[in-house]
C-alpha cells in the first residue's frame, strides 16, 4: 500500500469508525456466537499474495463484528468502563505514524519529556501531593504503565529491592534469599491498599492504613484503578485523602478519563527506588546525557523496553475537553448511577446491596442467590443490555456499571425497565413453580 | 468533538501522517534539543477549557516534532528496526474504535478467537512443530505479549510454577520458598536461548542446547525478538532448527514484520502450563463457556488484565502484503546489510566485527576504542544518519542496523560514503595530533 492508498482507504476508516460509533447503540451490545465461531469463516494459512482493501474491510463487518461485544454502547453496563474518545483517537494515529520506541530519552525525547510533564499535569488535576511530581527538579515522578497489573507488580519489585538493600546495608552477610523468606506483602482481598475495587467499588481507609505503613517502614502503593479518575473533582477527592503516606499511587484514566487503552498512570515518591530497582544499562542504550537531572529513561520505570508515544493521548485528551469538561463528564456518569440507585430502591422487590459512591450500583432481587443468577442469565441471554455479576460476602450480586461515553439518562432507564420485565416474568415462573409443588 | 467534527479532523490526521511519513526522509534523524527542552514551551498545568484541534496540530509540529527522534527515516540505523506500514495503522484505527478489553473470551469473542488463529497462520509461516499451533483442539498456542521482556517473565513465571508444583507433588512437605531457594534459570550474558542478539545478532545453537533441557527436565524458552521474522523466508529457517526442543519460544513481529508496537508472538507446547501460573478468577470475570476446550481466555496467559485488539494489525499486514511481499521485505533488508558489509570490507582502514546473518552490520575502525567512540561521536552529532554502539567483547563497535521501511540502497550508500568522510578527517587529525607530539 503506497502513501496516495492509504491516503483513501485512511479516510474510509475514519468514516468506518465514525458510522460505528454513530451506529453502535443499534448494534446487540453482545454477540451471538459460539466458542470457535470464527477459525471456520476463514482460511487455515495466510495467503500467499497481497489481498485488497476492499476484501478485508468486507470481511471486518462479516467475520469480526459479530463477534464483537461493544464496549462503548450505551447499553453495556458490565466490568468497568474501558476509556474511549475522539481526541485519544486522534493522537493514537499519531502516535502510531510517529512510532518511536521511548525507552529512553534520546530513543525520542519529545516522549520522555511529554509524559513527565503529562503525568505532572494530572497529578494537579487531582491535587497529588507535590512529592509525587516531577516538576523541574523533583524527586518524585510518574509514568504510564499498561495495566494496573503491571503499575503494581513494578512497585511490589521496588519495594522487595529497597527492603533488601536495607537490611544487606545493616547486616552485610545477610543473602537475598534468606531476606525473601522473611519478607512479607500485607494485602486485603482485592491487594495492596485499594481505592474502587472492582466488586462493589469500596474504600480502604488511607488515615488509618498510612502512619501504620509509614511507622513500620512499609512500602505502601495505592491503586484506585477505575475510581482514580474521580479524583479531579473536588467533591470526590476527599476519597484520596491518606495519599501523603503512599510510597506510590496509581489509576487507570484509561478507565474513566476518555484516554483510549492502554494508559495507567502510576507515581512515585522517590524515583531514585524504581530506577535500582529496574536498571538496565548495555551499551547500545547508554547515552551522553543520561546523568543530567534532567533526563528520564523510562526503560527504568517498567517491566517492558518498549513502550509507545501514550502521552500523547492525554495531551489531547486534556486539551481538547479541559478539565471543566473531563469533571462534567465524571460527574454525569455519577449522576446516571444514582439515578439507577433511585430505581432500584423504588421497588420493593430489589435491594441496593453496596454504597454507591461513583458509577457503580451492585443490587438484587430480595431473594435466593440461585434467584439472582437466574436472572442475570436471562438479562445477558436476551442481550438487550449486558451486565456481569460479583460475589458479595455470600450474595450474589448484579453490577450495573456506568460504561459508555455516549449512556444518557434514556438508556437507564430503559435497562431498568427491560430488568424489572425479565425480573417479573421470573418471579412470576417462580411462583406458579411454588404453588404447583 | 462530535462525530461530524471527528470525521473532518480524522481525515485530516490521515493526510498529517501521510506527510510525515512520505516527508520523513527531509526531516533530521536525530533531534537537536537538549534535555529539558518541552517544559518551558507548554503550560504548567492542563487548561480549564477546551482548546480546539487546529491548536493542537500546529503544537504538533512546533512542540513535539522538534523532539522526536524519527525511527522510519530512512538515515535511522540505530538499535534495532521498529516496525511500521500502512495497513497496520489502519488496523490500529479500527482496534481503537472497537476499544474492547480482550481479557476472557466473552468480553469480545472475535478478539479472542481472531487471536488464536493469527498465532497459528504466523507459526505455520515460520514452520513452527505443530505442538505449538491451537488448531481446533491442540494443546499449544500462541498469544500476542507487549514485549519480549513480558513474554520472557511470564514464561520464568510459569516454569517455577510448574517446578514447584512437580517437586511439592513428590514432597508434600515442602514450602514454596524452600524450593525458590534452590531453583536456578539458566542463561547466556543475553538470558534465555536466544536467535539474534542485540549487540551482534548472534544465535545460540538450540541443537545443543534442547536435548540437554528436554534430558534435564528444564523449561527452555527461545527468544528471537529481532531475528525471528526472517524466519518466514525457507533460506533463514534453519536458524532455528532446535526449536521443536522448547518449551515456548518468542519473537516480535513489532520488530521486523511490519506490525506496529506492541506485538510480541510468544507460543507455548502446554497451555496449561501458562494457565497453572497466571489463574484468577473472581466471579466477575467468570462465563458460562470457559471450561470448553475451545474458549481461551487469555488473561490466564500474561501478566496484564486487559488487552487491546492487536490480532487486526496481523490480519491487516498478513493479508495486504501476504507472505512473498513480507518475505521480500525481510531480503530487501538482508540484502542492504550485504552491501553495507562490503562497503566497508572494501575499506582497509574498517573491520566488520561479527557475521552478517540478517540486517545487521557491526563495524569498526582498525584502532582503539577511543578512536571508534570518537567517530560515533562524530555521527550522531553531525545527525545526517543516527547509529549507536555496542561491545563485543573488549571492542566498542558500531551497529549499523537496516531499520526503515523506506529504506534503499541510495540510503546506504550515501550513509556510507558520509561515515568515510568523517572517518577521513578523524584519522587526519589523529595523524596530526601524533605528528605534533
Amino acid at each position: 500500500m503506497n502513501t496516495a492508498e492509504f491516503r483513501k482507504r485512511g479516510k474510509e476508516m475514519v468514516d468506518y469508525v465514525a458510522d460505528y460509533i454513530e451506529g453502535i447503540h443499534k448494534r446487540q451490545v453482545y454477540p451471538d456466537v459460539e466458542p470457535g465461531y470464527l477459525r471456520p469463516l476463514i482460511p487455515d494459512s495466510a495467503p500467499q499474495e497481497p489481498e485488497t482493501f476492499e476484501d478485508i474491510i468486507k470481511d471486518v463487518e462479516k467475520i469480526i463484528m459479530p463477534g464483537v461485544t461493544h464496549w462503548h454502547s450505551p447499553y453495556f453496563f458490565a466490568y468497568f468502563p474501558t476509556a474511549s474518545s475522539y481526541p485519544a483517537m486522534l493522537a493514537d494515529m499519531l502516535s502510531g505514524a510517529i512510532g518511536c520506541i521511548g525507552f529512553s530519552w534520546v530513543a525520542s525525547p519529545a516522549c520522555t519529556e511529554l509524559e513527565t510533564v503529562m503525568l505532572d499535569w494530572l497529578g494537579k488535576m487531582i491535587n497529588l501531593p507535590e512529592a509525587f511530581l516531577a516538576g523541574k527538579d523533583g524527586e518524585g515522578g510518574g509514568v504510564i504503565q499498561g495495566s494496573a497489573s503491571e503499575a503494581t507488580l513494578v512497585t511490589l519489585l521496588a519495594a522487595r529491592t529497597k527492603v533488601i538493600r536495607q537490611l544487606q546495608a545493616k547486616s552485610p552477610g545477610l543473602t537475598e534469599a534468606a531476606i525473601m523468606d522473611k519478607l512479607v506483602a500485607y494485602a486485603s482481598d482485592q491487594m495492596v491498599a485499594t481505592l474502587g475495587t472492582t466488586s462493589c467499588c469500596s474504600f480502604d481507609n488511607l488515615l488509618e492504613l498510612g502512619p501504620i505503613c509509614n511507622k513500620e517502614n512499609i512500602w505502601m502503593h495505592i491503586d484506585a484503578a477505575y475510581a482514580g479518575s474521580a479524583f479531579i473533582c473536588p467533591e470526590f477527592r476527599p476519597l484520596l485523602n491518606g495519599v501523603e503516606f503512599a510510597d506510590s499511587y496509581n489509576f487507570n484514566p484509561h478507565k474513566w478519563l476518555l484516554v483510549n487503552f492502554d494508559c495507567s498512570a502510576m507515581w512515585v515518591k522517590k524515583r531514585a527506588d524504581l530506577i535500582g530497582a529496574f536498571k538496565l544499562d548495555p551499551v547500545y542504550l547508554q547515552h551522553h546525557n543520561q546523568e543530567s537531572g534532567l533526563v528520564t529513561d523510562y526503560r527504568h520505570w517498567q517491566i517492558p523496553l518498549g513502550r509507545r508515544f501514550r502521552s500523547l493521548k492525554m495531551w489531547f485528551v486534556f486539551r481538547m475537553y479541559g478539565v471543566k469538561k473531563l469533571q462534567e463528564y465524571i460527574r454525569k456518569h455519577v449522576k446516571l448511577s444514582h439515578e439507577f440507585e433511585s430505581l432500584v430502591q423504588k421497588d420493593p422487590r430489589f435491594e441496593v446491596c453496596a454504597e454507591v459512591v461513583l458509577g457503580l450500583v451492585c443490587f438484587r432481587i430480595k431473594g435466593s442467590n440461585e434467584l439472582n443468577e437466574a436472572l442475570l442469565e436471562k438479562i445477558n441471554k436476551t442481550k438487550k443490555i449486558h451486565l456481569v455479576p460479583c460475589h458479595l460476602r455470600d450474595k450474589y450480586v448484579l453490577r450495573f456499571a456506568i460504561c459508555s461515553r455516549t449512556v444518557e439518562s434514556v438508556h437507564i432507564q430503559e435497562a431498568w425497565q427491560h430488568i424489572t420485565e425479565l425480573a417479573t416474568e421470573l418471579l412470576k415462573k417462580e411462583k406458579e413453580k411454588k404453588t404447583s409443588q
